[in-house]
């Protein structure tokens, strides 16, 4: 067993604090990485306040997980001391149901075991993320980051940069496709970035007239105040794809209206409380098509991060260090941040 | 101009009675058909009580519809007198959109004319449908049936086969697909006839226990009652795709949380007041899809036809006379058909 450093909740009611816990010595098959930054998600947050129920307490969150290689076990092939790698919101899943079998570990069978809060089937009780100073996952759940790329910019790739890839290169997003991304967060300003990198033209959504300029700099075409109903009826029918990453409560079929034929609309967050019902005429006339989709796989995921290397894609980042992580807990719930807060894991230390 | 006769409302409030009208002398690219049967769908008693709003009075329903070719058009090369041929819900589209182009004509981005009430454009007023002794209609848009078929039984298929032909082939279903079907109606009874003869295992889904033998003699391979959570949850995560015929507002999610990864679901009614919102979380966990499919393209629907003859399929039938049509709606309204009313109109006759 190593010691290991992070910053925990011990309570929904309480703020994230020093904490000090244990790490399994890395077996046959396991790397060890010291955490040079971690990417702070939303669903972090969630977590550490029991907002979804089911958080076990003290709870260490962080999935967008970037560092350097320091030990690995017997039988590692992938990797070696020093390489540049990552953790995402996955660090282990049966491997043997279907979806394990074609790759699609975030839909396994028998459930993916999360990188914090997850079942730790070595230590017993609850996985520990990534606001800490180093952790040990399977080989086979760890990502390979090229050497060139800013270590910090990249970490929210990992959860932000997949959830949005993933639907973008399922739903085939490609060349010539009208692409609309909703919402200019986190996740929009990746799925903006990527979308455009995979060739569509991208139609941004935002509620905010502010975020116009923005969303232009980050590569948006068009930009659409979906407030503004002469704009949004300005592309009724015109849309290949849409990807929504808004997970407030709001009426989806200002955008299914939107979509042209055999067109679909995937949303990647999770209300509160539901959505109006969405019109079943709006699907029928056009055939269109409301989705679903969650993170993305290991393969997946190693895909994304060369296809953003090759283009030079990362977030756009607020770097932080680990004693801030409350008051930028406060500053995410109002949304603001441009776009992604990172920790920086040197202001991490031995108390 | 050449007289008709048929039966239509003049009222929503009013039941469908004895009316003479015109139909237009056959154009260069027209088909006159008189009309041996006409299928009794429940699109024509919406339409005709005005449930819809923008009913035009006299209303002369009828999509159904089967005869013989009695006059063709100079420039009609398909068809000769004395052919068996049909015509469904489309009479005419604008031939150069997109979705025309591509052969769905049931998208026409600027809307296909209706078989009933839609826009004539020859005539000017409102088109009348099959419950009739003739019908003049494009070449195009009029329907080959093979000789040695039962007409009154494939009447069915102009609306309540395509309807559910269309989005089981266009989502790719065959053999090894677990094909869920939602009611046993005239939509349902076609949906698992059609499902099974393309190869898939067909899990029929009704409320009522009384079913249970019809539907297994129709060709399903099991039987759900759907009020029943044991045999619903015996199905989780199962089905490749599911066919929801039910227009009456439901619980989907009891049905989505059926579809395995990257399963869908497709509806082919417009309920009249809102289903229940969907869970999202349902679409995220297994990237799964709620769709909507409206009858099919003219190319589609000869495919089906064919396909149709091929297998032995048509639809079970109750013929009824033309002068108790009022009544079969007040049945269709109870559910009590099995499972298409059609018309024989030798039982029309001039008064």
């Amino acid at each position: 067993m190593a010691k290991a450093i992070g910053y925990a909740a011990r309570a929904a009611d309480k703020p994230l604090s020093y904490f000090e816990f244990e790490r399994r010595e890395p077996k046959a098959d396991d790397v060890e990485i010291e955490i040079a930054y971690c990417g702070v998600c939303h669903s972090d947050l969630h977590q550490a306040r029991d907002e979804w129920g089911g958080t076990v307490f003290p709870c260490l969150p962080g999935h967008e997980i970037v560092g350097t290689v320091t030990r690995v076990g017997n039988d590692v092939t992938k990797y070696k001391v020093g390489d540049k790698v990552g953790v995402g919101c996955m660090v282990d899943s049966c491997g043997t149901c279907i979806s394990c079998e074609q790759g699609h570990e975030q839909y396994c069978e028998n459930g993916f075991v999360a990188t914090y809060n997850g079942e730790d089937k070595h230590l017993g009780g609850a996985t520990y993320g990534g606001y800490s100073n180093r952790v040990v996952v399977r080989e086979d759940f760890v990502l390979k980051i090229a050497d060139d790329q800013d270590l910090a910019a990249v970490s929210p790739l990992l959860c932000a940069g997949i959830t949005t890839y993933s639907p973008l290169h399922h739903w085939g997003v490609t060349k010539g496709h009208k692409v609309g991304v909703v919402g200019l967060g986190g996740l929009g300003h990746m799925a903006v970035k990527i979308a455009k990198a995979m060739g569509a033209e991208v139609v941004l959504f935002t509620t905010s007239p502010g975020k116009v300029d923005d969303a232009k700099r980050l590569g948006a075409d068009h930009v659409v105040i979906s407030k503004d109903e002469d704009q949004m009826k300005a592309w009724r029918n015109r849309l290949d794809f849409i990807l929504n990453t808004v997970a407030a409560p709001h009426d989806l079929d200002a955008y299914m209206e939107l979509l042209r034929l055999d067109g679909t609309m995937t949303l990647v967050g999770v209300p509160a409380s539901p959505h109006p019902s969405p019109s079943v005429a709006n699907l029928i006339f056009k055939r269109r098509s409301l989705a679903g989709s969650l993170i993305g796989g290991i393969r997946e995921t190693q895909d994304m991060l060369d296809f953003c290397a090759k283009h030079n894609i990362t977030s756009d980042i607020e770097m932080i260090d680990i004693d801030e992580i409350n008051d930028a807990y406060e500053r995410m719930l109002k949304s603001d941040v441009k776009y992604r807060f990172v920790i920086d894991m040197k202001s991490l230390k031995q108390q």
